[in-house]
């Protein structure tokens, strides 16, 4: 399939376009950012996504799935019951006719932004400072999202509607499950293409790894710490356990070494102990402790097959101790399941991608990422067949305090997600 | 100092006045579980004790200091200005005249009964089961304490007042810092004696140790878990410091095979890791790790001293330590700075003790034991030279799940508290 390169006045007129429309994309970015957008909170922030669609002339698909229904979904996770159901909004512009469809995903989900004392702005009161804007969810990837919806804008502005269809889908559960992006392929919603704007840095992800989820939760019998027998706490237990899992951290990263896109990454996978909770008083022996964790998987890995060696790894540690041989622990596995994935056969939105990316910064790309992280692009690679682009603004410190995205990148990457969309869907004038 | 000891059929109708009064104690003591008086909610349980003390003819001295105008006192700590304040409720009758005055105190504070699902009955729903009441705080130490009011309750039912003068005092922080105990004395409260009627099995304690409260505040800059690197985890670092300590406590009990009252204890001292919390996401690098920690110390050791070795000994560790050589744990002392303490030249309000016990359960005691947890004589031994005994119920599972007395306890340890103050401080026939 060859790309339908646009003629260069019609690029300068549709980069004007973004950098008119930017100082508004800032201020909407900045609102959008200002919600808390949590799991199990995202309402507010659909609310606000369905409201823009609506306020843009999009078709407006706003729907709530029970999360029992999609079980039958490849890459589905049940998330220990934890998920109820899932809702989702989705705009559609049905296109002029005659281009390639076209898929704009974001999650709007953000992860928790703890203690705001460790902030040097509150996360949710969106600050521009040097170039950038502070906020939780601000680089991950809230830019990226409103990026996307506001190269829609640039086009029209420029006097310019795509000619294929183009979806633009807000989904909940990217940073913990996957679920949204799974509801909206459940729903029927297919394209020619995925682009997915996380922040990449204005890179394109071409392996990421897949991730599991798993909670540890040790049980005992407490006492008075007076009567404290050796090995009898439930913090120093699930200790023991993180001790064992760290040395299958270690294990899995050696085999690691032999995989074709991840045998130069330096510990591609990560275990960590993300979350913990145990115990209530200094002088009592605790008697619970919960742990979430999360373990790193490749591409190729079979999650079900790694899954099974975390419980191995679990029992044995437990079967050594003295307190968890006769209580072991439970294994709640409350969120991603997750395939590590592999961009490739993708050469056509590649190509369209490269144009885009060329005419915006100025430089040969996009380069490649070998992630090792993940993203929604596996439900469309892998599971059906689309080819899904991530690539997006550079962001700082997500997950962490102080998270970041560097307003000059938003705006170059406004600028070509608005050409890969000329490129890809074609252009008609109005 | 001779014991005057009381006549047979004075004994005899003490104890049948417990025996009369014992049904109306239990419920009086099931009402005084339901009251969920944890640390810092201890109000509802003093307004009980006030009302019943009024209700019984008592002086009632109900009073609240600030905590910071406490600290000249002996003892005094100040719980990382957790504790603002105190208050504390005591009852006088002045007695007859020409006796040994007495002070009875116990505290009305109760450790968290953690996750409901974990017991059997409701915590705070007290419930009586094959002569066991079951019910936080029910063993530790509700019984003992409604036990030294109803003691008294039989005397007068005997036809009995005491001659010498009785203060019955319900106080706070017991088992945090002592802070309630320190409170009375600096109020001025001041005995021939003072009985404290803690879960003993109705055996006496000779020797208690001290412990030291302390709060590991673990934190750094987190991360999205793709970017980890090797050690900037707080849960790790935190669970780094917490082997150092567990090494610490092996030394400590390695040390406690010379001292004269512990060498035949095995593990006298413990270090426990009671309450933890980190993080908030299985994905997020987690910046930070809260551990609430107790060690122990042995009577004798000096208490600064040992904190001093616990900051080395966390010092060295984190600058062993990757991520935390540059971010060191803050120490926050947040309770418990307590002294060790032996019972000696106590031998007057002993042989009370002795005649008492012996009249009310047939057998020669009560055997000295020697503690691992602590009790709030040391305020009126160590630091006020006040003959301090704790002798008092059978109870189970105290700090766990379930916890439990023995009625049947309770009633000998009435009973023996009746004869002994019967004993200590002279009886009058009203």
């Amino acid at each position: 399939m060859s790309v339908e390169t646009i003629a260069p006045e019609t690029r300068a007129a549709i980069i004007a376009a973004v950098q008119d429309g930017f100082a508004g994309q800032v201020d909407f970015l900045s609102e959008f950012t200002a919600i808390r957008s949590r799991r199990h909170c995202e309402g507010e922030a659909l609310d606000f996504m369905a409201r823009a669609l609506h306020a843009r002339g999009w078709e407006v698909d706003d729907w709530t799935v029970e999360t029992q229904n999609l079980s039958d979904e490849p890459g589905f996770v049940d998330c220990a019951g934890e998920v109820p159901s899932v809702r989702s909004v989705v705009g559609t512009l049905e296109g002029a006719g005659e281009g390639r469809s076209l898929i704009l995903q974001g999650h709007v989900d953000v992860v928790p932004e703890g203690p705001d004392a460790m902030w040097q702005v509150p996360p949710y009161a969106p600050h521009v400072r040097d170039g950038w804007m502070y906020g939780r969810g601000a680089g991950d990837m809230k830019a990226g999202k409103v990026a996307a919806l506001f190269a829609v804008e640039a086009l029209r502005r420029a006097g310019y509607v795509p000619k294929g269809r183009l979806h633009y889908q807000s989904v909940v559960e990217e940073e913990s499950s996957g679920l949204g992006a799974l509801a909206t392929l459940a729903r029927g919603y297919r394209a020619d293409c995925a682009f997915i704007p996380e922040p990449t840095g204005l890179g394109l992800v071409r392996a990421q790894v897949g991730a599991i989820w798993f909670r540890l939760k040790v049980r005992g019998r407490p006492a008075h710490v007076a009567y404290a027998g050796t090995g009898a706490s439930a913090i120093t237990a699930a200790m023991h356990l993180m001790g064992a899992l760290q040395e299958m951290e270690a294990a899995w990263n050696a085999e690691a070494a032999a995989h074709p896109w991840y045998k130069g990454v330096a510990h591609p996978l990560t275990f960590n102990a993300g979350w913990i909770e145990g115990g209530d008083w200094a002088s009592s022996l605790p008697a619970w402790c919960d742990v979430e964790c999360r373990m790193g998987v490749l591409p190729g890995d079979d999650v079900a097959a790694r899954k099974a060696r975390i419980e191995a790894v679990v029992a044995e540690a437990a079967a050594r101790h003295p307190f968890l041989c006769d209580t072991p622990p439970e294994i709640e596995w409350h969120g991603f399941q997750a395939d590590g994935f592999v961009l490739e056969g993708a050469e056509a939105p590649e190509a369209a991608l490269a144009v885009a990316h060329e005419a915006a910064t100025g430089q040969v790309g996009p380069e490649d990422q070998i992630w090792t992280a993940l993203t929604d692009t596996r439900f469309y690679g892998l599971y059906h067949g689309i080819p899904a682009l991530c690539y997006g603004p550079t962001a700082e410190s997500i997950h962490g305090f102080d998270e970041r995205v560097d307003l000059g990148s938003v705006q170059r990457c406004t600028e070509v997600i608005a050409l890969f969309i000329a490129e890809w869907c074609g252009l008609r004038a109005v």
